[in-house]
């Protein structure tokens, strides 16, 4: 089951090119969607079926602002209507394909997977892209054969960091005890805490002397479908009793992460890890991206064999943590705006 | 759904030697088959599952005319009697296996996979084998991983050399225009047209100027399950205006295209194509091969894209376009004789 | 269908050691189970899920004589209880993983998969482990792709020897030809036969001169779910006809084999070879265990075809032969019990 009315992210927009071989294929919340850049910059976005016999569109050669199908021929414009269809003169009204809203931002391309007249491109996530001139963002991606909603029980408790990546990203037990405030936003939920007089994170332990600490906050914004950004900041220690005002703030970094159903069994990841120019050293947004690489692998590796799982035994039973609470609000948030949508499709039929 | 009263080609006879291990399986029409050749050079095809434990007869060893299951020693003979059950002196009736009627011709080897009584070998389509002194044929295949049907609808309409293959086969408007004839044959459909003053085909452009042209004849008998012999013949420009009689024949060829379905989602096609040894020249006929390869590849890409997408999007809301005549018509009588092989069934049962 | 009330051996001991990240996943069967060694020595089996959100424990990590899930850090005791939850003090009652009972014997782990309080250990079948001082045993291990049963009907008929194996184990007519005696054990069938002047395996010829005969006594307890253990002995020709104290023994060995249902699609296969140190020679028990590898590689490729075949066509129409009343005898025996536990559960229900 997914969310329609919202913004899927497609991936990064240097993906898409103007070039004239350059179109992409994705699966978009379980339809296969074709996307492309027209000479005028626009990104489109039609279903990857052709409507004569299925054909998949991204075999297709981009002709202007269209899209010619790959198998006879037809020429879709960039509203998905067939333009020409070689060898007769009469273009049949259903000659169309879907197309779906499309938005670039912060270097993402996102994708409007429900009613047309309802995106509203003022639903998208706030990000800081790769692009931003005044952060030192490093991007990647990862595909991941599970399904997305481990993925937001996963990115809404980082108390897994202590233990999946207490190799990479962990080290601190107070990935764990810290507490933590959650607070409603549209359509998600901001966690933020302090990590007091805290070890710097496995990875970057060869930086330091064995005894550094460091005061670290983070403060994410989790929206639905599925998009995490985060502020973390690194302070002198003793800066989350004093307040920011009187601390020396040693590293401000943003993490954007877009985490996309394919399907009910793969998530396509998009991720940015980077510095601000103030803060930044040479190399340093590098080592962070680094980090969040291996501890990736660490993730799919876990989400996979807890899908696996899952599949083998739905009926499953299981216990609640207390930790639980932040995947708990905001899946609690998504099973609501999807029974709403369904009532909402039920209404008007 | 297979027609069964029918021809299913099982490959090149070169493949089923008299060799001692020369013991070949392939799926025709969904059922598992085992073929091998007699010391009297005789290609016999049972079903590849031993009447005892389901074995794979294709591990088996042969002795004589006959087959001994690798498992437990029955020996079959070409009948698929048990002539020998090891341990026992006794035959039960039900000890056999289903063999198929068997005819070599034009160099492959064709299965009927229905009523035995109903084989008759005149029903198997004309062809021109590569063993044919008069021609200089060269042969391949290729196995492709989409429903059969959807390969007659490719081969019933070559509107897509245009599209699929203007950097190999195509590269000429006329696929797409030319004016195409059908005419009803035994068991299927033949089409036939002139492209006119036309560029010769991709792969081949670079043996010619760049304002070379030619007219271009193709007639095209495919017949049911789906076996495509196609005469092509290049002619000088103005042939089709003023009659063959008065042209210059070029070029004279035949390609010979068997498509097998081995189930519902997997095809195996073995096909040819060659110049005649009075129009040849060295390297010729070779050079044909190398473009019908490399635009089987490319057909392998989008058939197995389509396949995909209408498994996952069965209930596909479809239009019909005037290039569909063809496929129309032969699929239309594959549909009209699995009926009809139905209801006889029914009726017998 | 899988007993449940039985041992299912999960492999050889020297897999499970104390080292810190040794933690061993297997499927036994049907059920996903993880098994570690505790600094005591004890190997543990649990459930390979957690109880919070099905995370595969194989990826936790051992702390003393507990296992700790590596996604949310729950620590489960050698009960399957949770010890600690991290971030709360409260430890729900539910808060655990079933756990199963585990004995070592002869080199082999066995899991108990049914109720706990019916774990004997006198059930485990007899077998002469690696370890043994009197015999020079050599181990190896292999998965099928197949239904175990399908392996149970393999063991119990050896006259496949002489055909699956005729380049390797086989050589002889008599795996065919012997007489076998049939008698029940506990738990399962012992079949024991004579083959008189016969050859050597196939795969020990070259030892031999090209005429050389010997008798070999075969004596073998399968045992539910499919545990075979055979003494196989090699002895002067002539020795079964006037008594094996009047005979000289030149090779005495015992092969022990456990095949795990992994699921209803694969089996484990644990598996050893060897001589007396009274009757061994430099490199003979390597050469045994050599053999039987490649014997199995055989049966591996005849049981997988075997098994595609009847997944294809469930309803086969199948004649029995005279060499089915081993298979029969013990197929019948499973099929018994597993209705008797089917019955018990309903009955409790």
């Amino acid at each position: 089951m997914f969310l329609e009315n919202c913004w899927y992210c497609a991936g990064w927009d240097y993906e898409i090119t103007q070039g004239q071989q350059s179109v992409v294929a994705r699966e978009l919340a379980g339809q296969p969607v074709v996307l492309y850049r027209t000479p005028q910059g626009q990104v489109v976005a039609m279903e990857d079926r052709c409507c004569h016999r299925q054909a998949p569109l991204r075999f297709g050669h981009k002709q202007g602002d269209s899209l010619r199908c790959g198998y006879h021929g037809i020429l879709f414009g960039p509203d998905g209507v067939a333009r020409e269809i070689p060898g007769q003169a009469v273009i049949p009204p259903k000659a169309c394909v879907r197309t779906y809203p499309v938005v670039e931002k912060d270097n993402w391309v996102w994708v409007w997977m429900g009613d047309a007249d309802k995106a509203d491109p003022a639903l998208i996530c706030f990000a800081v892209g790769p692009g931003d001139p005044e952060w030192h963002m490093q991007t990647s991606q990862v595909s991941v054969n599970a399904n997305y909603r481990l993925e937001i029980a996963n990115l809404m408790d980082l108390s897994h960091v202590a233990w999946v990546h207490r190799s990479t990203l962990g080290g601190n037990s107070q990935w764990v005890d810290a507490k933590k405030t959650y607070t409603d936003i549209q359509n998600g939920v901001n966690t933020a805490f302090w990590m007091e007089n805290s070890p710097p994170p496995t990875f970057t332990q060869h930086l330091f002397d064995s005894d550094a600490v460091f005061d670290m906050h983070a403060s994410i914004d989790m929206t639905l479908p599925c998009n995490f950004v985060m502020r973390f900041q690194v302070w002198t220690p003793g800066t989350a009793a004093v307040g920011k005002d009187k601390g020396n703030l040693l590293l401000d970094s943003w993490s954007c992460q877009a985490v996309t159903p394919r399907n009910e069994d793969w998530v396509d990841y998009y991720y940015s890890w980077g510095l601000s120019r103030a803060t930044d050293a040479p190399g340093m947004s590098e080592l962070l991206l680094e980090g969040v690489n291996d501890g990736f692998v660490e993730d799919k590796e876990m989400l996979e064999g807890q899908h696996r799982n899952i599949k083998a035994h739905p009926d499953g039973n299981l216990i609640n943590i207390r930790h639980d609470e932040g995947p708990n609000k905001l899946l609690w948030k998504l099973d609501k705006l999807i029974e709403q949508e369904r009532q909402a499709k039920s209404c008007a039929a």
